[in-house]
């Protein structure tokens, strides 16, 4: 059976999570509905596995996910076909790729980017809502790099991890936290971009939250430092809530997409 | 009486458009509404005039409206207590201030600014669902510039304009269009940056919808000019949806909200 890769956008808003689960809407479960429409494997109960298992509210713009397919597949038609059955679901796959019989999007996963989008501004966030967290106080974004860098690098994030979290260890390796400021009407939207090899469950989100505390100055940088030596949980900042959260990429020893993210991302001549 | 100017964002999704109207949602009404629970003029009737009448479906991060309200308000107070009426409503009051009894938005308005947002990408955008317009061919933004090269300066818009439009004279002045490309995942993402003192009714998705059709190759450029040289509505391109459409910006001879905008975004120690 050959076997696909898919790279996949959400709206994580109306689900449950990326996980399949009784009676509560997932990104799996809608993605496998249409799989079922055009496969017979899926028709009788086939699953697919993702690189990133994101929690309710959490959205991707290139998550990525697994399937095998009773038959071969032109990966653009694939994708269309797809997109046609997902109908009106938030959920669109960007890409397909065929790949090797041991590809697998979680396990064969080398790297994970998440992006955190924070609006601090005093009106509501009309346009943008559930699409960032918003808080009405300004925040320093000096402060919150420099209670970031004491997370970059190996350490044990007990205290950044859910007590939820089923990760054998609580040693993690942060590559980057890297913080942006961007203006909009009347206040800033603060973007968190973080990349490590894999997150434990609700790490982001601590890590955030507990930046966020030290940006509106509740928190000085160095109690960020503490809280991470302390290897408690209680000594986290408070989680910050998933709408701002999206997972944006997942990285591969060769990237299954090279071949459509480095050509025309949309076909010359495709009906309009 | 004290005047009031009030920059105004707001999601046109739901409404039928900024200008009230009997038995349909309209954002002038929501305001209006809103002022009504503060104001005993507006709770018998007064209303509200705004620097553009946004069509159902238009978006604004800058909207400027203006009101006279029977008692003096301090302008950060007064914005709150407009976000707090207008609660789920997508309306936010981003800023107020007391203006001169003779500023009026609409009629002291020096210009106007627009921007239109054109996704061009194969897979449906589930994020930005009703903030952009999309297409799911590819564009060129050269042709597309070349095209809007025509348009710029003073003309006679005729075949730009709606035939509902009550503007006395077609005769314009388009200051700019610039076009500028946004990278998205498998897409590009094609803003249009319209400035003028004043437009004609549709003039703008007049404007892009036929700027789209010269990206696809379907119009030479030039042939943008013998539309424009046509004076005749029938020589116009499509007309383009509005969910693309923002009004971010009104310019007037001095800017009612220099102390604001110039000063804190949001004041240090509100309450978060």
């Amino acid at each position: 059976m050959p076997r696909y890769a898919f790279k996949v956008e959400y709206d994580g808003g109306p689900f449950a999570g990326w996980q399949a689960q009784a009676s509560q809407p997932s990104v799996q479960g809608t993605i496998e509905a249409a799989l079922a429409r055009l496969d017979p494997g899926f028709a009788a109960g086939a699953r697919i596995a993702a690189a990133g298992r994101t929690d309710a509210g959490v959205h991707a713009t290139g998550q990525v996910a697994h399937a095998d397919l009773a038959r071969p597949w032109d990966p653009f038609r694939l994708t269309e076909a797809l997109n046609w059955h997902l109908g009106p679901a938030p959920v669109a796959i960007l890409a397909a790729a065929e790949v090797p019989g041991d590809f697998h999007a979680r396990f064969s996963a080398r790297g994970r980017r998440y992006l955190f989008r924070l609006l601090a501004r005093r009106a509501p966030s009309v346009l943008e809502r559930g699409l960032v967290w918003q808080v009405r106080h300004p925040l320093d974004a000096g402060a919150m790099r420099e209670g970031a860098a004491h997370l970059v690098g190996r350490h044990d994030f007990t205290t950044f991890r859910s007590t939820m979290c089923q990760a054998r260890s609580p040693l993690k390796t942060l590559d980057r936290i890297e913080i942006t400021e961007h203006p909009v009407p009347h206040g800033t939207e603060y973007r968190f971009h973080l990349a490590a090899p894999s997150f434990l469950h609700n790490q982001v989100r601590s890590i955030v939250g507990t930046l966020e505390r030290v940006g509106a100055g509740a928190w000085p940088p160095g109690r960020v430092a503490d809280a991470l030596a302390a290897r408690d949980r209680a000594a986290c900042g408070p989680v910050c809530p998933p709408q701002g959260l999206y997972l944006v990429g997942v990285d591969y020893p060769g990237d299954p997409f090279a071949a459509i993210s480095g050509g025309a991302p949309i076909r010359a001549g495709s009906p309009s």
